[in-house]
């Protein structure tokens, strides 16, 4: 690669414009509906973390949010969380700017050069990364990544140059060294992970940093440009997906009569609670989390469901999570964002009561979601639920199904009964004549993300006693199968 | 004590409205201006997780939130960050209520019965559950604590009960007969903490676990009375302070003549950066945490006194923190909510612009917080930060100091320079004409807060040069002194 340069005075003259466009820009940003997300990756001593610093000089830091990450072992918050939990909570909301150093690369980039990450492993970190950058591209986010690179004699020259004065001695550690014998390897696994990286919407941008005025002048103006671009189109295009309504018609299927009598009922509920409660505890050893997901009509008996679940447990090892409207923090994010905020930690478990699904349901039916939104939402949501999995997650999902005259019956009853009628409202009337549209929506729901790896589980819950042993008994057989499937490894 | 029960016809009879009234209570509260907090602690098997899931049942769980904690081993969100992190972090907004088992009191409970806390460990538990509970408290939080008792033998009963029924004898462990053969020092401890933190606005009422329906219902209707009663108390009365101002002018004393030529500047920049960073990477190494937090009068030069520190530092081991107004979901919580958010992990620094000084500055002056809300503000931030302090977190806290005419000159410079105008509003100039007030104000909040454990340090700031320098130069100075006392220990 040539080494470009800037001189001093054209650096000096350029400045000042470039400082207050960018500026500019970011005031525009603020009141744009997507956010940035700046990558910084490539040769140590190229000026990673300088231009890091730089942008924050240049910039109103009000609206910045700076993320480098320690090596994982350091990663406290995130113990034995998936690994992109953290990357997806500090993600900065609409309107604002990110700036991250290495990040979500590092972990395949310093594995491949270390040898930790076997070929074979590779191409799934890389997939992790682009569907990473893929899913928050597609739901706006401007994503800029910078290559800063730097060849091997320059970079023993930086070295060699800081280590000179006594007063910059001490930016150069041993593990800069190390770095530098292995600059081969890290060149080539950078190679690799550009070409695998790089997408339309995630483009990579390789900057030679040996001249400090010209890498930052060609980063700064590259950002400027690129915010303007885009802050110029009028909305982002919707991408087209080839959507059609389910073939199978899943609900059809269930067969709502099942009853259950008063005695077998206890029996079986305490049979599964025991059951339950032994596997929860063999998993928390483990540390094998689970997710189990609650979804169904409305006075379908969620809350019961998950509440018979709940005396079996260690109030200790489980949260459950009620999701109703977003806050103001979660609507500046991705929608999933709020969920990921809500995983399990190591041996955990949450519930969801409600969860990611109200995209292809309550918002796909009620407009708060585009059509492209809520179309594209499955394949978002089955990459979501893998990337749990291959982290380790279990992940239970239940649909509570009932008629539509048992609905109206539990309507009426919660009308009569006082500490019943507050969980009766307007929303569940307007719902209930909407029934049609929700069942395609479930069925659409069932067809696209019933996966191997998290698979949907429909209950007939006509009768709550058939529903809750159902469920109780169902979470019990998928914990003892991932727990076995672990042993066994 | 008298074992006390309640018949299940009389139990049935009064549950329905018990229940009807706990809702009414519930979505009243929704529009009130303060959180309920509940807490459960006690003898094993005195029902306190049954008592949570049970109010789960009676209640929206919506509007409820259930932390329960595992051992601090386990703490996997709060590892080396202080005790306190995760408490605060979990409490309900206002409007809603929070079911805590155990929680704060775990700790000191445990560990008095296991002797791990020592007979002069105990008051400063004590002390810090005290402070916490009367912080909230004073803000609003109406808080609720119960101690089921169980006596030692309806203890080992229950516990026989349980395990001689194969459907619920998984409920029992070998905890449970451990802590039984520790009865009588559970007892004691429990009655010590009792006396210890039974407060006016945090009390503790002990019920008798040994009937379920006698403990429900008396549980129950403490808490509908206890909310019904605050909803009906017009608005809290304001606590009313000592509140005197400063007898010292701290500011009138700085001498703002002193300068620095550029080749001083340079020299002695780079060596306290280059100390920082040796002392930092030390830091990092013990495990010692840092808090620094920047005030000052608007443009002062707090970013670029953070940024020439941020040089020296490796960026995997800061978080620059910008504190401007509260978010819809901090505002919900106590003022110092969103800064216990931000707490340095172990070995890293969380760098302050502005910070939880703005209770007593900006929030005062323009009426953003109430007299009694700013005048007691003083007491509960010195109580947060040797919280901070005595988790082993060290605070550097700096005023940086212009004068009118300093000030002026540069407010003057920021408007013709154009990559420095957007740091100049409108609400410059305003705070500009409230000088005087904002002077009384800073010289209150030094009086008050300047603790022995974190001291303020007056940056003079009319020479660019010279505040860059002291801020480095002290931050050194404060680090190597904590490291040092460190060591000695």
């Amino acid at each position: 690669m040539h080494s470009e340069k800037l001189k001093k005075r054209e650096y000096e003259a350029r400045l000042p414009a470039l400082r207050a466009e960018l500026l500019e820009a970011q005031n525009s940003l603020r009141k744009a509906n997507f956010p940035v997300i700046v990558l910084f990756a490539g040769v140590d001593g190229a000026g990673k973390s300088e231009m890091v610093n730089l942008l924050n000089e240049w910039m109103d830091p009000r609206w910045l949010i700076n993320r480098a990450y320690a090596r994982s072992s350091d990663a406290d918050t995130d113990i034995e969380r998936p690994v992109f939990r953290r990357y997806w909570h500090d993600l900065p909301p609409r309107g604002q700017i990110g700036l991250f150093l290495s990040a979500w690369y590092s972990q395949v980039l310093l594995g491949s050069v270390a040898q930790t990450v076997s070929e074979s492993e590779f191409p799934r970190h890389v997939q992790r990364i682009c569907r990473f950058e893929r899913t928050l591209a597609t739901d706006g986010a401007l994503i800029l990544k910078f290559w800063m690179h730097l060849d091997k004699r320059r970079q023993r020259k930086q070295l060699e140059r800081l280590e000179a004065n006594p007063a910059t001695a001490w930016r150069v550690t041993h593990t800069d060294w190390a770095h530098w014998a292995m600059y081969n390897r890290f060149v080539v696994a950078g190679d690799q992970i550009i070409d695998a990286t790089d997408a339309p919407l995630a483009p990579w941008r390789v900057i030679d940093g040996a001249d400090h005025r010209y890498r930052s002048m060609a980063i700064g103006q590259h950002i400027l440009d690129a915010i303007k671009k885009r802050l110029n189109v009028a909305s982002p295009v919707p991408v087209p997906t080839d959507h059609k309504p389910s073939p199978v018609d899943w609900l059809s299927g269930v067969d709502l009569k099942q009853t259950l009598n008063k005695k077998e009922y206890r029996l079986r509920r305490e049979q599964a609670q025991g059951d339950l409660n032994r596997l929860c505890r063999q998993a928390k050893q483990q540390k094998v989390s689970s997710v189990l997901v609650f979804e169904g009509w409305d006075a379908a008996g969620k809350g019961g469901a998950i509440r018979r679940i709940l005396r079996a447990l260690d109030p200790r090892t489980y949260r459950v999570i009620p999701i109703a409207a977003p806050t103001e923090e979660e609507h500046a994010q991705h929608y999933l964002w709020r969920f990921w905020r809500h995983l399990p930690s190591a041996g955990n478990i949450t519930f969801f009561d409600r969860s990611w699904y109200g995209r292809v349901l309550v918002e796909r039916i009620e407009g708060f979601a585009r059509t492209d939104e809520w179309q594209r939402a499955y394949n978002e949501i089955n990459e979501f639920e893998q990337e749990l999995v291959e982290s380790g997650i279990m992940i239970c999902k239940f649909w509570l199904h009932i008629d539509q005259d048992e609905q109206l019956r539990r309507f009426e009853e919660r009308k009569t009964i006082p500490h019943k009628a507050w969980k009766l409202t307007k929303e569940d009337w307007r719902n209930r004549e909407k029934w049609d549209v929700y069942e395609q929506a479930v069925n659409d729901m069932i067809q696209y993300t019933n996966t191997s790896y998290a698979p949907w589980t429909i209950v007939p819950a006509n009768d709550k006693y058939t529903a809750r042993v159902h469920v109780l008994e169902t979470a019990c057989e998928h914990l003892q199968k991932t727990l076995s499937s672990r042993t066994r490894r």
